[in-house]
């Protein structure tokens, strides 16, 4: 592309930079941002600027956070006796999407994945056994995907904090709510016949 | 979504302001962002601010410029007697990636539309018809999209500019290279015909 204009160019550049943005999408944004009032396209730069010098990363769980301790974990309305582990602070936002869960987080920030490189030491697993030792934590939920690298994870952690006595659950697996069994993968409805639940009616 | 932290969530509004950004990709390139270096994020935000406060209009032909005369208008390699009439600039950048024409532009910046409340005053049709008078321009192309409000445009400008007496032409309209008989709407179909051209290989 032929931009006529190096400050164009280089504002382009760097949206295409991002991950999924291409060159003609940057343009389109590009072209947006120009033709807003200077405060609007100030506020956007601004906004970025602040949030990757200000963010840090929870003392505690591991999540982003404005704070030394994040919202979640500084809540004294959450109960710090159920710690959930996850993969990324992504999963710590659709967990908390959903509404449901009134304990707190533990970000690994990733999975043991030899391909990538990604070794134990890597994760924030060390932190977890501390936290575990340290604190009254009760119960343990592994929210790790149910791949290769995630239950290797599980598997390891498991057996690291195994000596804690705390216990240990992982998120339930099966058919999707509202998905259709012809359509689940053969490995997930096969456990989810094996791994059957009594009945029962959760409105009551 | 809920964040649980402001600055992500500032950060992620500011992205999903962006025209085609929902909130999902938003988040997903303030993410991003967040794992980069602080110096590539700083590079992302000014290459934003710079271009935004930095960007001038072309005295000349209202393309976006660096400076006050753009660099094709001050290009002595351009014919400045062959003078294409666009409604936007990026309908620049679109004929320049042709790298088939010589002449330069004039930017109208939008086509006439009631119903967008887009009158010729608003258009730099004025700044076209005097650089006509005031420079020695042989020929005005109208390169403007084939649509109602295009074809308005084109009638009121023509008769505008009629009194300077300059040569009017507009881009040809037809079927595209590479296009399907069979897949061309009607009136391009009918008007190719109407319109057809002496055989002649463009190779020799």
């Amino acid at each position: 592309m032929n931009f006529s204009s190096k400050l164009i160019e280089e504002a382009v550049l760097a949206f295409a930079s991002l991950p999924g943005i291409g060159k003609k999408t940057a343009l389109r944004l590009v072209l947006h941002l120009m033709n807003q009032p200077l405060e609007i396209s100030g506020q956007f730069s601004e906004a970025i600027t602040k949030m990757r010098r200000n963010i840090k990363h929870c003392k505690v769980c591991h999540n982003v956070s404005d704070t030394d301790v994040c919202s979640i974990c500084s809540n004294p309305r959450r109960n710090d006796e159920l710690v959930c582990v996850v993969e990324t602070i992504r999963d710590v936002m659709a967990i908390e999407a959903t509404g449901q869960f009134k304990g707190v987080y533990h970000v690994l920030g990733g999975v043991i994945s030899p391909i990538e490189g990604v070794g134990p030491e890597d994760l924030n697993i060390d932190s977890l056994e501390k936290r575990i030792l340290d604190k009254k934590i009760k119960e343990v939920i592994m929210a790790i995907s149910p791949t290769i690298e995630g239950d290797t994870t599980i598997f390891y952690i498991s057996k690291k904090i195994k000596h804690t006595e705390v216990n240990i659950s992982t998120i339930a697996r099966g058919i999707s709510f509202g998905g259709e069994l012809e359509y689940a993968d053969e490995l997930t409805l096969g456990r989810s016949i094996a791994t059957r639940q009594p009945y029962m009616n959760l409105d009551q």
